[in-house]
């Protein structure tokens, strides 16, 4: 799907790229590769037309289509929408498909998202290379949009049997054009790695969340609410349909790991039950040091 | 305590303040009110001669003392120590403590601290008013301290019948030169807000930080974490000390409120067993909603 580079050497790297949901993640992805000059024409595809309206206002996208031009038109296909509609929407590419263009996702679950395009694609399922973006999404909508979401953060391809290896190498250098690492791993090993630590945090930030607001002194609590509320709580205010969609496409990765969570919690209780300073000292110690560890090697804080 | 301002116009409102702990909260607390110019001679005390040292070459303190001369000398006595060092903290200040003197604290519990300290200053009791600064505190450490981080926030007192009128308003002026917003309200009712809106979530993040960091593939989740995970562990980097005398003196209702979001989660849990998308769509609406409501009127994010 890409241009070649030394045949011609004006054309970019996407010559036409086509965004499927223009918001945070999306927008900040044509946004990146405008930023980097590797894209031609950006076309962008969403069921709302006030965000399509908006991102074309802010030069995000430089024109609307509908999926069936998206398929014939775009050398990149780029599905930026809650995982529970990637299936449907490759269904919808399917039949005006272009052979040469290749598909990719930026959904949070990889296990499903695979079952969905097999199911969608059957026999051009080689031109689609699963991918998850690992980028803040706190914020939502086109407005949020940023080309430098990307940048140094990581981005995993769980690449098919079926993929070539041309394919692959294309879409490595387009996020790295984004300023992404790109790392390769199986969708097993991917869902149950973010069960840990993506989706579990947001579950249990949005179930405090809840508990919190639905108390009867609600409002005396969150004005005693600090900076340690504030970070612990910041992924609940993310959008309920995408976090839903990853909730119940990666249902048993992170029903396996909330056990885990609750264990852990139930020996932490125990201590504090018993007064027990020792213990509660050992694990808040082996905690902090763990979190201190990470925090300066990661780069995220 | 207080320097009368019409009768003597050059005379600093603290005359001689005293900080036992000279970390963030106890720093920052000096920092701000000689950035206000509200303090004369600044008392650094501590069981940490190399903090002791960092603050006095950062000029947050003018000298260091004893819990002995800080009782002689000083106007008022700011206990920024863990908790559980409050009650022996004030223990070693009562033989030779001014009467003219005024003591306060930045204890995260309060039922507890007042028992302590009724226990330590018997007659006295009178010269203690109870405190709790609701600022940041993952950093610590003298280095971090910072004359603005009490700037628009919430300074909670809990003031004793033994007070006088005089000297609670002397304190409330001093925590408004800090910049702070004064609450007032009694020690259980304060316990219980925090142990829902402070503890439980230092308590869930550590145990959620804990978990990760003993599981076998620990490096490849940290390696994934981004920035939900940054966030949502961001307070489990915080002092291990300070976390267990606050946990330890706060048992009850932090247990109590523990209870409750394990109620919360087995419900919300159930939801995803059973996969039921509307039930899950409306418990992360609510979350969400919640959230982003405190963000835009809290004026923390």
């Amino acid at each position: 799907m890409m241009a070649d580079a030394a045949a011609e050497p004006n054309r970019p790297l996407v010559p036409v790229l086509a965004v499927v949901g223009v918001g945070l993640i999306g927008g900040s992805f044509a946004a990146a590769l405008r930023a980097s000059q590797s894209v031609g024409k950006v076309l962008g595809v969403g069921r709302n037309a006030s965000s399509l309206a908006v991102a074309r206002r802010l030069g995000i996208i430089d024109a609307t289509a509908t999926l069936e031009q998206a398929a014939q038109e775009a050398d990149l296909i780029f599905l930026a929408t809650p995982v529970g509609a990637i299936g449907p929407t490759l269904k919808a590419l399917k039949p005006g498909l272009r052979p040469s263009a290749l598909i990719t996702d930026a959904g949070s679950t990889k296990v499903n998202v695979v079952a969905a395009a097999r199911d969608a694609l059957g026999a051009s399922i080689s031109q689609f290379i699963p991918g998850h973006p690992i980028a803040g999404a706190e914020k939502t909508g086109p407005e949020a949009a940023d080309p430098n979401l990307y940048r140094q953060r990581n981005v995993v391809l769980t690449p098919l049997e079926e993929n070539s290896a041309a394919d692959k190498a294309a879409l490595r250098r387009i996020w790295e054009c984004c300023g992404a690492r790109v790392i390769s791993m199986e969708p097993e090993a991917h869902d149950a790695a973010l069960a840990s630590v993506s989706h579990v945090p947001h579950f249990l930030s949005s179930v405090f969340m809840w508990q919190v607001a639905t108390a009867a002194d609600s409002d005396l609590r969150m004005t005693l609410a600090g900076s340690g509320f504030r970070d612990f709580t910041r992924i609940a205010a993310g959008s309920p349909e995408v976090w839903r969609d990853i909730f119940l496409t990666n249902r048993p990765a992170i029903l396996a790991e909330l056990h885990e969570v609750k264990a852990a919690l139930e020996r932490a209780e125990l201590a504090l039950q018993s007064g027990d300073g020792k213990e509660l000292q050992d694990f808040l110690e082996r905690a902090a040091l763990a979190r201190r560890f990470w925090g300066s090697r990661s780069g995220l804080s």
